[in-house]
This record gives structure tokens, C-alpha cells and sequence, in this order.
């Protein structure tokens, strides 16, 4: 991968459908995405892609921001997502917690939350660790 | 799940993001985004989430509109996406294939290619179909 | 899906490879399994595959044991194991969490540790509850 | 990971299970397994941890066999296996195809049928691929 030049968060995806950062640490990250029509799929839920992209973004960001000060960068190898009970109104509450740091590979559980506390989705994010290519 | 108000595409998040839909059958669905900032997470690269997104809403609406018409609904159960390579420019190439259809759940493979026709991601999406709500 | 007769522990494959169950609820389970080389694979190291059967076990048998006698069977959907550490010796065990419990699917969290308390493999499995076939 | 003695395939858990390799190439593996009580779960059908062993297997196998050679390790990262339909007698098929072959993962696609063919379980493992450590 050669290096592709930087994007200011308000031109990015995660600004496209309304990521709020809340805080991360090395071990944990959490966000929150308003609902409205525009994070939906036709059938009126929440897309279910809305909450893969979510938990990639929390444990892509709390990763990098660990590692690229090392020298290393933080890929996404996988995500599998779990849908378990739809979201139509209110607020998309996500949190992340690391659940493996490896030499090569980051592993990261995401719960996505509706405001009445209930878990509608969960992810599990393996992200890689390499070495930053020589710039 | 009570029923929820469907939602005309160009309110949705397919719309947000630029699903361009190209065509879907029974076992098949493809569809495409062109690539801008608006796609990308801060390191300059398509967001993995992207991917698993446009997979979620191929495999869901390719099952949908087999079952409705037959009193059933289709609900995402789980998605898995392996990210292979990134996409930094052109358009996100997306083809969906049915792997199996069974009374309960179907499953989808999907591919995403770049314009070089290589495969950047693969997701492997679940749907569950079940009898529609009564209304 | 025909019932099939059931098999006595001693004949099942849970017993060739030595699974111990030590306890079971309805959200949590444990076991354990001797390691020696009949569960390793040629390099050595015990083989990944005990570890997904070992959390299949745990979760098919927990949500069974309630389901049954509610006239529903536990059918395994899929099982997602990642593999962190590997384990040469000693004893593998395992713990098994409900994280989720739906009408239709039950969602388990399987951590597998070594002697030394290290996760060296987590698992999730997601069952499907149906009501039992009528004889 | 320090290196592990070789075990012959006689004490390993593959011949525990009775796995019948059929052949391997570069980017296919193909094996069965002998269908009996002793690869069963309690309810009388394969257990589904046999079919996520048998994948594993497979791609680790064929990983190696390639890897190897050129001083590299071939070890399982994750392993996601879909039960589309349960197998009671006879035997069991697999099928093993690479659909990635990156620099520092594999990832193959398994297929599991019966012996009418149906394909029964679907499972995809991500093999890594690294230096081996030095002796």
C-alpha cells in the first residue's frame, strides 16, 4: 500500500453519516450516530451497515492512534458484525473495548446500544499492525 | 420488530453514500460507488465499513425482493467482511452471489473489486427470512 | 431436518477428544480438554479446530438444555473462532457467556485460555432455536 | 511462538478424527472423513466443530505445503464456519479453493457436502503467513 495523503475528518465518511467521537484510550473507544432517514435502509431500521462501519472506524482510530506514533500503521483485516435487534429512532450508542493486542494483529469487541440500553449489534474487528512503509 | 415506515431511496443511507444498483436477481446483485473523500477514512483509503455496507444492502435486497411478494421479510443476521487490499481512487466494483437458500436463512457472497478487477474485500452476508409481522 | 437417535456421551466425538464439561447455566458454561498430542496438529501446537468444536459444545449444549424441555431443538448457525496465542501443553479451557438471547437466536462468547489464565482463542456462536419437529 | 516438535500424522488430531486427505496443490485441497458416532454430537448429527476442523485442516495444510519451503510459517488467524444443513451418515466432502493469496494472509473458501453433494457447511479461514523464527 503506497501512502495516500490525509483527509480532514469533515470530508470523510465517518462525517458523511455523523460519526460523534466521544473518547478513546488505548483499550477503548465510544461514539454515537444520530438517527434520522439518511443512516437507514427503505424498510425504515437502521442500516445494518451503519453499525459495521462504526465499530470499524472505533477500532481503526483507537489503534492507529497507539501505533502510528511507532513507527507501525493499523489496517483492517476483518469485521463481522451480528445483528440482533433493529434501531428506528433516538440515538446509535457504540462502544468499543480491545480484547487482544498482539505483535501483529489488535482485536476489538463492539456493542452498538439503542437509548433504552439494549444491545442491537455486535462486532468483532481484527485489525492489523505492520510496519509504516518507508515514506 | 414493529413495522417501520418505508423510507423512498433517496432519503436512505444507500442514497447518502451513492449506492448505484445495476441490477439483482434471484441468486445475483451488482452495484457500484464511486470513489471520493466522502467514502474514505482519514488515512486516504475506502472505509472497510463501506464495504460491508454496500454487501449488506445487495444481499438484503436481492433476498427481499424474492420474499416479500411471498409474505416474508429479509433481516441482516450477520455479515463478515475480509479486507484484502485498499481502494484509494476509481469506482467500487460490487457483485453478489447466493450461496445458499434455505427456508430460514439465506447466505451471500460478495465480491469487491477495483477497476483492475481485483478483489479487494469479500463479505459473507447472512439473512434470515421470516414471516412478515401481521399488520 | 429428521430426528436422528440420540448418542451416549461415550460414543460422541466430544469424548473421543476428552471434552470435561465442568458446569453449565443458562448464560455460562465450562470445560476442559487434556492437551496431548491426539489434539495437536503436526507442528506441534494444539489444532485450531479443537478450539471452535470445544466452544460449539459449550454454547449447543447450554442453549439446549433450556430450550429442550420448552419443546424447541439448538441448531449451530455459525461459529467464528480467532486464534491468538497457540497452547502446547497442559490444559485448555474454556468459558462460555450468553451475550445474546433472542426468540429465534442465542449468541455465545467462548474465550479459550491456557494454563497461565492467557486468551488463546475466542469464539462466537450464534444458535438457532426452532421448535422441535413432531414426531 | 517458540517451534514445536513435529508430530507424525498418526498421533495427531487429524488421524484422532479420521481425516482422509485426497490430494493438495497450491490453491485446492480436497479431503473426507468417515461418517459415525464418533464424529457426532449427542443428537446425532456431525458435529460442527468436525466441519470447522476439517477447513482448518485444509488451509493449513496447503498454506504450509507452499510456505514453507520459502522459510515462512503458515498459522490460523481466524476460521468462520456457516451449518447450512446436517449430515447424519455416509461421509462427509470437503473442498478447500484459495481466493486470496496475500503477502501476509491467505484466505481460503471450504466447502463441506454430503454425499448427495448439498453443500452442508461453508467456512472461510484466514491463514497468516510469517518469517519463521529462528532455530
Amino acid at each position: 500500500m503506497e501512502p495516500a495523503p490525509l483527509i480532514p475528518y469533515e470530508q470523510t465518511f465517518d462525517a458523511l453519516y455523523g460519526l460523534e467521537l466521544l473518547g478513546h484510550s488505548d483499550d477503548e473507544a465510544s461514539a454515537r450516530v444520530a438517527v434520522r432517514d439518511a443512516v437507514k435502509q427503505p424498510m425504515g431500521v437502521v442500516h445494518g451497515g451503519l453499525y459495521a462501519t462504526i465499530a470499524e472506524s472505533l477500532a481503526s482510530l483507537a489503534t492507529a492512534a497507539v501505533v502510528m506514533p511507532q513507527g507501525s500503521i493499523a489496517m483492517g483485516l476483518s469485521n463481522a458484525t451480528s445483528f440482533l435487534r433493529p434501531i428506528t429512532q433516538g440515538t446509535v450508542h457504540a462502544h468499543a473495548r480491545r480484547v487482544h493486542r498482539g505483535r501483529t494483529t489488535w482485536i476489538w469487541d463492539v456493542e452498538i446500544r439503542d437509548d433504552a440500553g439494549r444491545v442491537c449489534a455486535m462486532t468483532r474487528v481484527t485489525i492489523a499492525v505492520r510496519p509504516a512503509p518507508e515514506s
